[in-house]
């Protein structure tokens, strides 16, 4: 996940010396769909199977509605083959691009203003349990501080914190989704961690999977807040230390 | 640029208390170029003429390698109006989307391979400068601190320090893009000042503005730090205090 390179660093007292730094490693990887292109992403070089799978479920090229669905992976280089029974127009998907906030312009296919409320369970979820899982969230993630360039998402499940890493926000985000179908998990009553800010895309996101808990290091955009109220998901930022600031639907956080 | 919003805030001594929040803006904006819809954007609602302009001239919709060209920018709400005398086929670059790690998945619809080797001016840049520039920039950019969901870019060009943000990465740059062209301010000797990491697309965009400098609080990914080197420009990283990391082209900085 990340290069040892010389760089030069610069301090008052030592003037300009020469050092040894590590960066994260971002690659393009192309993505085929039953063997057509579909996109390049730019990434980190891990869990690229849970990525192609994962995007191309989030923007609507596959549909997973089904219980049953077949899907075969290949990776060969940077390019990853996917071949599934259950997929959408893809040319038409493709046109009706809409960039988003991300970081920056991020593109979403899907449309967004289609998704559901969240329906299923209400979950309690405990501010201990969040505390304590940030914690480790934030342990693991610590190859961020490292490199300054490694967006973290973790997934609390079924007892477990499964934790996928990218340079890219969104990416770590799929890479989860992917890691759920691959292993067909439902994470109807998960915790989805993250590292980043939370802008509306990535609410959107939560609610395909029928996330009802979203909890970040970071803050959350007046948009994201709003969504995440309307649909039902209980939305934390700045989780850090002992502390939380609750955005919506604080009545399934227990003290 | 932001709302206040009611939230509820836990701490260990308080337990959950309600609390007013200022959270960033993050709106759609919809461009138009001679009449033909382009894209929507989720940015922050500030500067969308200057993002309108920065984003179509970046993604190669406009065409401004001529000294002369002509623009006209109308607002109307969220829809910004571009009028432009030299414009690209647009169906054909809405074709070649590439998404971008960005902070997530942007999509670049330029062709990055064709950009030119960064043939300017090599002004030199001392650190001392660097350093007091990024404290200003730092100040100016409290927000982000405010509300964890905002970066900001700046400019260092003619003495002074033009500062432009957005909840996205890459808006905020095109805005700064915007910014030039309105103002017919060449960059060729600038700084680009950012808070955020630095991915490869940021340096596409820097290379194709033609500025020399890019000066981050964040850190670069390797493939960044690579296309720096070849391409010209001068990268530096965890600019903060009086230290900072240089990536490429130190010869350009004087201690």
């Amino acid at each position: 996940m990340f290069d040892k390179k010389n760089v030069h660093k610069y301090s008052e007292r030592y003037g300009l010396k020469e050092e040894t730094a590590f960066l994260a490693q971002e690659e393009k990887v192309t993505l085929f769909l039953n063997n057509a292109e579909i996109i390049s992403l730019l990434c980190s070089p891990a869990n690229i199977d849970e990525l192609a799978l994962g995007f191309l479920t989030a923007e609507g090229f596959i549909c997973t509605n089904n219980d049953y669905f077949e899907v075969d992976i290949r990776e060969k280089g940077n390019t990853v083959f996917v071949y599934a029974d259950q997929i959408k127009d893809v040319e038409k998907i493709k046109l009706r691009a809409t960039l988003t906030s991300g970081c920056g312009q991020g593109t979403t296919f899907s449309e967004q203003e289609g998704a559901d409320i969240l329906s299923g369970a209400s979950p309690n979820f405990s501010i201990q349990k969040v505390l304590s899982d940030i914690k480790l969230f934030q342990t693991e993630s610590l190859i961020e501080g490292r490199t300054g360039g490694v967006h973290s998402a973790g997934l609390a499940i079924d007892g477990e914190l499964v934790i996928r890493k990218d340079v890219g926000r969104h990416n770590a985000v799929d890479k989860i989704w992917g890691y759920c179908l691959l292993n067909n998990k439902k994470p109807y009553s998960a915790a989805l961690y993250l590292t980043g800010r939370i802008s509306s895309e990535i609410i959107y996101k939560a609610l395909k999977m029928q996330i009802p808990f979203i909890i970040s290091m970071s803050g959350a955009t007046s948009r994201a807040m709003e969504l995440a109220q309307d649909f039902g998901i209980t939305l934390l930022g700045y989780v850090r230390g002992r502390n939380a600031v609750i955005y919506s639907h604080s009545e399934r956080i227990k003290s």
